[in-house]
């Protein structure tokens, strides 16, 4: 029987929009990881009786495990470990110990903060140590414990309560599934397979169409949960199949590599952003069939509308300094013409948007810094600046490799500001995917 | 009474952390500004069963209005509007005129895609316009129209039915509570005021500890609700109260500006990035007291380990190109000099993470874009590339401003790259922020 599971993430700062939630997602891969099959998350205010009807909501849906993040902080409104003690039906009890680790962590913290009163500090301390009789404790990462509260009879889920910050709840996970409580809860977990192909180029109703060829041409899609989604401009499929499923799955896929033989890119997982690191450093991205040897090159860009997010974007992944050396962020003519050597006849002819200011930008960028590659992004972002000839959205893009054709063209992309920022930079990695790909 | 709302995100896509949700939380503000009262947001798969579950428990919490967001699209995993049918207890039929209406949507747009299979389209025109009997349609945005469904009795939740693009749910939104369906679910509605504070450099114990002086001091917490919470770095409380509690929450600000003058940057909700763009226009961000005129400014950066989030950052808010110059990604050691014109013995010296580079860097951003002020960032964002003597998270940064003292100083930021490189920029805006305020 496969284990089901719900996540339960806390905080009216979560709830009301202010902050984004990071654990939701992380704790939903983790599971994935797992075999465990997510049903639910929900996202609950600093309010305990709507905590409290989340997590009988989610334990009358037959899940067998809860995992929860936030509200263990020093103040009045972190309630999660004393909702999750009554929901188990378990006393609330202070850990001296554990009060006494907090302390000698804060201890060495405290000393940035002079003024800081000491009193607040241990209430603080003895507050975030009181947690349910019975439960496991995970070790502090920051200055919050978190916990394995088990059901106190067998009917029941078990409870992981993890701090709010992701930084201390990814490694406290991880210690969290090396404990006996959270082992026993997920000892009926089946394995599930998940695979995932990505597009780029097509609309998503070309999916949905393949899905009725492939039901047509009788491939068994019974067993397979496809899901397609939109994502920076990409379409994603993702399938996810219990192990005897391999082979429909296999067939669905090589009917999806037959039909989209020239915008599906990766039938492995990996990211546009990982190919173009791997075609870079020289090496064959795994969905690349080997046809000859390809040079290590390096690159650099220089962008307007962008702002420096193509940048941001190149030097995402750790190791970006072996092939990234640097870009030119020019977003005045002034800037364009100085540090990427764009003429100035240029842009007064064809103006700062246009495919000659684009390539004189990549080829500024590459010799201005020494590189093979060279990328120009220049474009209306937007809300204002907008023409009838060049609309908010119109963006050209070049890339230029050493002994290659120049590739130069234009888009029009849908949406707002950021929108169009984020997208560009999505159509920039897909080029210098192509320009390096090629034969 | 007030009326709570729920909101129920769908898409397997989202659930399973693939695509991070951005409707709930743009959701939650507009609910906020028309008093609404939010006490879930859940995240379900397109599984028909826990979406209708995760609706009935809803109902069940006195949920008078829900809002889904996702699952309208053409392919069969989209089945929102059939499972909102069935939870309303209406039949579902397909709208004629709508269906001819989404066609004639679609038709342009099929021009990029002479290959498209017609008939598919028209069967995904069929399913978008099959609607329960008795909603109020909302007119596409993309493609998908979205629904208003009334209960079939007074006692039930009204439905709000809305795309997953962000792009189109945001603008159906906004004809959504012009309908007279959602104006009736509406009309309940308690208004609520909300205040945000936002502080720098400073533990949120702190501000826990300042809620009991508050106590201590006789300020009325009682019709407040105050949280807090930790924003990339800074503390945010964020307080909601009906208009009764004016004076108390005055109280409470007041209070809270006494104990943290130095910290407390924003009383009025705004954030460092709006200060600091107000300064450089040379207006009085509205937290800041006039003290005599300020001169607008222009600004560069040159950055190496953030890699270009800087330079993004400052050019997210539209119009940025009135003091945004350009900025210079200095991944590389020859980048700095060459570009940046850093002195190579100072790079060989100091090495490339050090306040001598950093402030060159600053130097020469602003010589070389012209600018009035010049900020300079270098550090380890690791995972690699850490010593004892400059571990990862060690990052220098510099502010140069025409006729004032430079500023440099280093942090050690906590967390793994992405953590690093995005907490350094909110390190820049704030060094920004008070190298411009200075009188």
């Amino acid at each position: 029987m496969s284990t089901r599971a719900g996540i339960v993430v806390t905080g009216t700062e979560v709830l009301t929009g202010r902050v984004s939630d990071r654990n939701g997602p992380w704790l939903a891969e983790r599971l994935r990881e797992l075999g465990v099959d997510l049903a639910y998350t929900a996202i609950v205010g600093d309010r305990p009786h709507d905590m409290e009807a989340a997590l009988r909501f989610m334990a009358g849906q037959g899940i067998g495990l809860l995992l929860t993040s936030g509200g263990l902080g020093p103040t009045a409104d972190d309630i999660t470990a004393e909702v999750v003690g009554r929901f188990q039906g378990r006393e609330m009890v202070l850990d001296e110990g554990l009060a006494e680790r907090i302390a000698e962590i804060v201890r060495p913290l405290l000393k940035r903060w002079p003024d800081v009163d000491r009193e607040a500090i241990a209430a603080a301390n003895r507050k975030q140590a009181t947690i349910p009789a019975g439960a496991t404790v995970l070790e502090p990462v920051g200055t919050a414990p978190g916990l394995v509260v088990p059901p106190l009879d067998d009917g029941g889920p078990t409870v992981v309560v993890l701090p709010g910050p992701p930084r201390e709840l990814q490694p406290m996970w991880r210690n969290a599934i090396e404990t006996d409580a959270l082992r026993a809860a997920l000892s009926g977990a089946t394995v599930y397979r998940q695979r995932t192909l990505r597009l780029f180029g097509i609309p998503e109703s070309e999916i949905a169409e393949t899905l009725r060829v492939a039901e047509r041409e009788g491939v068994d899609l019974s067993a397979l949960e496809v899901t397609t989604c939109l994502k920076r401009g990409e379409v994603e499929v993702v399938t996810r199949y219990e192990p005897e499923a391999e082979q429909d799955y296999r067939a669905f896929e090589e009917l999806v590599a037959g039909r989209h033989r020239e915008t599906l890119f990766s039938r492995d997982g990996s990211t546009v952003d990982e190919q173009v690191a791997a075609l870079l450093r020289g090496s064959h991205p795994p969905a690349d069939p080997p046809d000859g040897s390809r040079p290590p090159r390096t690159i650099a860009a220089a962008e307007s509308c962008t702002g420096g997010l193509l940048a941001a974007r190149l030097t995402e992944l750790a190791g970006a300094s072996d092939y990234f050396k640097g870009a030119i962020v020019a977003y005045s003519d002034e800037a364009k013409v100085e540090l990427a050597d764009v003429a100035p006849e240029l842009i007064e002819t064809h103006g700062a948007v246009s495919g000659e200011v684009s390539a004189a930008l990549a080829n500024g960028a590459r010799s201005r810094l020494h590189a093979d590659v060279g990328v120009g992004i220049t474009g209306v972002a937007g809300p204002g600046g907008g023409s009838v000839e060049k609309p908010v959205g119109l963006v050209w893009l070049s890339v230029v490799v050493t002994d290659r054709e120049p590739v130069t063209r234009s888009v029009n992309l849908p949406g707002g500001r950021a929108d169009v920022r984020d997208r560009a930079t999505t159509v920039a990695m897909h080029l210098i995917r192509r320009a390096l790909s090629a034969a």
